[in-house]
């Protein structure tokens, strides 16, 4: 045997020293400090918030074994780069779940599994990264899901900007169900889930430093559970949307685009709360195309319009249901929007954006 | 009608001045910009490598829809940071690709599907991207697995370097296969299948401006052919690992730790090519940590041993099979190296990590 005594490869580490307290490059080199990382930040924070077993894999293999009740899946990703890191209402760890859970659900999917990619830049405090997945874990845990399998790299000081995070997730999409743009036809009723722009409100003004006599905060959070109950309505549950980058205005222009459908909204019916108008207007800004992180937009068929209101009104996750418009047989690809004042204006994508990292 | 004629709504845009031969801003907002860099970049180069239905879906829906033939799934994520973006033998978007790949097939799992998350920097040259995309589509189709959901997020100037890439995959793991380090037991021998040292030794030589008279070229490839030709040993075939950050050591050390056994490793039996050994030598660098991109250890019943040779040897993704070591009953958890000369040493993790940002 060697000189050396053969002590200390159980990762027996001191208790980390206030230089460690902070993320250095050696967190991402695949040696003993990332192993420490892994197990005391994420392993032991997704741990706790599911089945161990799942989540110690995170760290024993380099991919997770599962088994999945429907052959029929949803797969999705996003990545987070949302700035600043915490926000009224929520946080990127936060969003990193509920986004990526409400793809899925935009599918008609039960969100079963994600995996957690993080880029973290050196220099970023371990608080930080535990306040992070602390708050991730609980997304997942209040939804769900469970986080079985991630990944930590490092880069320099000023080559990122704290923590970026990918999710990607897999669901499982119950029998029955088949929602997609294709399936929306002249007629068809659009709902929304509850009132717009709450999230890119609440990040511009934290980046703007407004006050408003309102707090405003994100309306981040789950709709896995909303699309759930939505399933009840079979095949006359046509299409879902959240109402993600590019707000309400994007998701249904792109719905209809794709699937070469015109679409008629009313202005007078779409729902927007008091302090966003007021903080909009401020700003120069259409909260039609203001990013949302728990809203949705449901196109059904006209007969169970008044099912899928009612299914709405009666949850939580849909705070301020309203019908805001119809699938008209004119004008295929263009949304048009009827005013409160009785004239109508076309609903166009914008070329860029108007809001930079919100998600 | 609005003042405004109905026209420019299906993406109607003229082709890219110059100024917009970089990435800007509004190609992450959800905009139109954004949908044109999608279909441009990303659907074009993925669809032509695979069935055009199903890349299609990247723009077309929140989340992919896919079927699987077995309920046992392998899922499994990595980002890729590596710097430069190109280097002798691959790229960043090769290493996306077949990284996360040989992870599913670390698992006995057959690759199926990809995520693919973009997190660009503002100014990156367009055709930079291109190139990526079409190197990661290349390597998709040659492996047989499809690209299917993804995600483009841009964060200003300085806060990322160039493109950092997430990938996470869906495999499929077959009747049978059941690899895992909990199933390695004494007497079991480890192989290799090839040579050490060539991916990191290929990153370093380009950020040190180092001249070898023979060119190093990272080993990056695929591993899932050759694992699947290795599940025909079935029940004997115990673990798999890929050796990516932290090399052979950290993969065999991790193995041994997580499972509490033993290993024994001949100094003389492992494979690493003159040219990365003088580069070591002269950076002061021990091929043993260094990390691959296409190199696997693979722990089989004694029995088996043989067999699994003679697999490797006909197989052009295991250039240089050898076998290296045997599991022991002593020392659980420690890895030991016996020397050409006849000593012994330990080897350990490494506290951090030799070289930063290799994948």
């Amino acid at each position: 045997m060697s000189e050396q005594p053969p002590v200390d490869f159980q990762l027996a580490c001191p208790t980390p020293r206030s230089d460690h307290e902070r993320v250095q490059m050696a967190h991402g080199g695949g040696g003993r400090l990332m192993r420490r990382l892994i197990e005391e930040v994420f392993v032991s924070a997704f741990a706790s918030a599911s089945s161990g077993e799942r989540s110690e894999r995170m760290v024993l293999h380099d991919s997770t074994v599962l088994t999945m009740e429907s052959a029929r899946l949803a797969f999705t990703t996003d990545s987070y780069v949302v700035s600043p890191l915490f926000f009224p209402g929520g946080d990127i760890g936060k969003l990193a779940v509920y986004g990526t859970v409400n793809d899925l659900a935009m599918s008609g999917a039960r969100p079963r599994y994600l995996s957690a990619g993080f880029i973290l830049e050196e220099g970023l405090p371990l608080e930080t990264l535990r306040d992070i997945v602390r708050s991730m874990a609980e997304a997942a845990a209040e939804v769900g899901v469970e986080v079985v399998t991630g990944d930590t790299k490092v880069v320099d000081r000023g080559k990122a900007d704290g923590v970026f995070i990918n999710t990607a997730g897999i669901g499982a999409v119950p029998e029955g169900i088949d929602v997609a743009p294709g399936r929306v036809v002249a007629g068809d009723v659009l709902l929304v889930s509850g009132d717009l722009g709450r999230h890119g409100m609440a990040i511009m003004s934290v980046r703007e430093g407004l006050q408003f006599e309102a707090a405003l905060e994100s309306d981040c959070a789950s709709l896995a559970s909303l699309v759930d109950e939505l399933c009840a309505l079979g095949a006359d549950l046509h299409c879902l949307r959240d109402l993600t980058r590019g707000g309400l205005a994007a998701a249904v222009n792109e719905m209809a685009v794709d699937a070469n459908f015109g679409v008629e909204l009313n202005e007078a019916d779409i729902p927007v709360s008091e302090p966003v108008s007021a903080a909009c207007e401020l700003l120069g800004l259409d909260p039609l195309y203001v990013a949302n992180e728990g809203r949705l937009v449901a196109v059904v068929a006209r007969r169970a319009a008044e099912q899928a209101m009612a299914i709405m009104q009666r949850h939580a996750a849909a705070p301020q249901p309203a019908i805001i418009g119809t699938v008209a047989p004119a004008h295929p690809g263009t949304v048009v929007l009827k005013g409160i004042l009785g004239g109508e204006r076309i609903v166009d994508l914008l070329s860029g954006e108007q809001m930079p990292r919100i998600c």
